[in-house]
């Protein structure tokens, strides 16, 4: 039998991975996987409990995925999107702009989040461009915001360990600083503050908006940044501020699209929001195949309506845009979530797995529990009084994930956090065992 | 019955698509596939003569492809790619290594062509800053060059109609003319030039090599500028600066690779060409589903190897890395390439081809006829004597398309440029019959 391991150590290149660690700790090969557990090669199981990267919704081998898979494949596998259409992907389109409840309604195709953020990103400047501003093609995002690892997602991510060495490559961007209420940029306490740390953009707005595109944002929770879960009115005042200032508002939810948060989309926690893009990816196809989307409005779309030679139109196409079998898989999913009563069940579970996250207050290690929906963070530090966390050299992360490993749990920290970001599928008693098995693997550092 | 093309032009945004021009001539709803012909909703058929956007190979509905397809879909559709590895992963990257000869000999994943390129210019950039060089922070492309639509991609590819307008968000890049023979940047004639278009890059390189991480070039054939196909003399002599100049050298095959040009990867139409990174997607998964690769060197690699806190890691990744399913389809299209002897029928079928093109040469409209392999481009003019275009009002290449379509054949246009680009599998009676219908095509415009 050859040695898969082994060649993968050879010539696999792994995204994000230090191959210095993965010499010492080599990456687990996955035969196979059923519902949220991943079984390897020699049969020790996993639990999926960061959804394979946070796109796994229904579990993994899910009959109806699959079905909808094969059966797809059986009728047409691809066809080039432009000048060319298919049922699957007009059906998804429908279903998703219905699921939104029309506050979008036109939706562009690709292939994974950076390509769906650059979308919007291109879209709302060209918008501009296209009703005679040049003067607006600047944008603003949050100081630790993530949207993605092309350029162009970079340029509005946080300027942090994962891209400043690409800073000659990146276009300049204002940044304002993230409601991080654990580390509040203002100093303030969130019991007792008026979400203060809105004054920065607000400022920001004021003096630049003309020469502003855009906000982009990633709803609720700043994944990458830390699992950093932020107040609701937060979002609801950067809403009210892009429409007083007439900016485009950029709403990222590859990470928290399709019910993470409780909510179908994490937007919904703020009633009647208005924005002007939607970027989805990770959960539109349960996480089976690759597939992503920016839904925007009709009153963008008609801005690059016109005659070929005025140049109006959107130059932007990938060549698997609204492939067939990923759409008919996003569908599936869209059923299931019907069928098994998905969000019904979730909103039933989500205290239960809220108040199995209280005692980890109580670790020495932990010095920040923060929670909404199935996604939970635990923030590491060395001191719970100073904050201080352990810094780059401890590996604290590298240390909490292999031990986790040994435990049966998939705990891939950012940075000092970890965290959980269940499957939706995951049942009571899964949860049960997962809280007890990660509270374990943190105490046995403290 | 619901009306899908009704709800397509209201809710679809379709890549590169004037929506004015659309509202005319509507998207064709395609029903399913088979071989190298699409059946829409009404019966008809249509050849796929650009292959779905380059990238079908062995044809639709290939009955090997599907059955790995949903065998993978009953073992494991998809698990993260950081920390956890699979088979097909695995298998791919080994075979993809192999078929390169170990030229290239590490392999990153990812999803579509942009990317791929995204990967390769970051890793060239960020392997200088690992290794203390801090002033190479600059790229060279050729100024027709095309390498995808998001931020990073388009700063290398030419300023067209497709991007000038995101110029403010672009990093700047050195652009040489490209080797467009029919309009020699140089004004000679191929039969008696000496490459002498190589000269702006050798004297750009000899200034400022020292500032420069990498070129980025499509091998042979430049897809999007419309099929410009150029001597594999110059392809040589880029190779040869580059090493004299030791920069990298980034070959963008992602619409050439995997058979198009006669040969497995355009570049082994130079034979010991060095090259330091190898962008493939499209073909890949014989336009199945999406995926895309970065081929690099185990020099590349090392570099990026040490302790965490050195900060030498490639913090790139996007979640569908490598999924298993997609991975699957592209190795059974591998094995069919050895099944089928795709590429011994092709070398077969290839002067049959183009000699069937020389007759396009007479045509009042076409003022240049250029092939290789599977792929060839007729360049309409309005004057054959001073080349002059049709310019963008006249939208002669939609013309064509909309005339084609009628005519069984999907001849979308690039600017003024019609091509084909057949899947492998075409046979010659098929050949045959679509040279006719687009000689036919053709001369009705005339």
């Amino acid at each position: 039998m050859k040695d898969w391991l082994k060649s993968d150590l050879k010539y696999i290149w792994h995204p994000y991975t230090q191959a210095k660690e993965a010499l010492r700790l080599p990456p687990v090969l996955i035969k196979r996987a059923k519902g949220i557990k991943l079984y390897d090669s020699k049969g020790n199981f996993y639990y999926d409990t960061i959804s394979s990267w946070w796109c796994n919704v229904h579990g993994h081998n899910h009959p109806r995925i699959k079905e909808a898979i094969k059966k797809q494949v059986d009728i047409l596998e691809h066809v080039l999107f432009a000048g060319f259409t298919h049922k699957p992907a007009i059906e998804l389109a429908d279903k998703l702009i219905a699921l939104t409840k029309h506050k979008f309604n036109r939706v562009f195709f690709s292939d994974n989040g950076s390509t769906s953020v650059e979308v919007a990103l291109k879209m709302s400047f060209q918008y501009w461009h296209n009703l005679g501003n040049k003067k607006k093609t600047k944008f603003v995002s949050l100081d630790y915001g993530y949207h993605g690892d092309t350029i162009g997602a970079m340029s509005v991510s946080g300027l942090d360990l994962f891209n400043q060495v690409f800073s000659p490559l990146l276009y300049p961007v204002y940044k304002v600083p993230s409601p991080y209420c654990y580390r509040c940029p203002m100093k303030k306490e969130r019991s007792t503050c008026a979400i203060d740390c809105i004054k920065p953009l607000e400022k920001l707005l004021k003096e630049k908006h003309a020469e502003i595109c855009a906000m982009i944002i990633e709803p609720l929770v700043m994944g990458a940044a830390g699992m950093i879960i932020y107040p609701k009115e937060y979002l609801k005042q950067v809403a009210d501020l892009a429409k007083k200032y007439k900016i485009h508002l950029i709403l990222d939810e590859v990470a928290v699209g399709f019910g993470r948060t409780g909510l179908m989309f994490a937007y919904e926690h703020v009633p009647k929001i208005k924005a002007d893009f939607l970027c989805l990816s990770k959960g539109i196809t349960s996480g089976y195949l690759p597939l992503a989307v920016t839904l925007t409005t009709q009153e963008i779309f008609w801005a690059f309506y016109g005659d070929y030679e005025k140049r109006k139109t959107f130059f932007h196409g990938h060549t698997y845009t609204a492939n067939p079998v990923a759409c008919s898989a996003g569908l599936a999913s869209l059923k299931i979530f019907k069928e098994e009563k998905t969000m019904q069940k979730l909103s039933k579970l989500v205290p239960f797995f809220h108040r199995g996250l209280e005692k980890f207050r109580d670790l020495d290690l932990v010095g920040d529990v923060r929670h909404i929906g199935f996604i939970a963070a635990m923030e590491l530090v060395k001191d719970k009084k100073t904050k201080k966390g352990f810094g780059l050299k401890r590996r604290m992360g590298l240390e909490v994930y292999r031990r986790a490993l040994k435990e049966n749990l998939v705990l891939r920290p950012l940075g000092d956090v970890i965290y959980l970001f269940l499957p939706l599928c995951t049942s009571k008693a899964q949860i049960k065992d997962i809280l007890e098995r990660t509270y374990a693997v943190i105490k046995s550092l403290s």
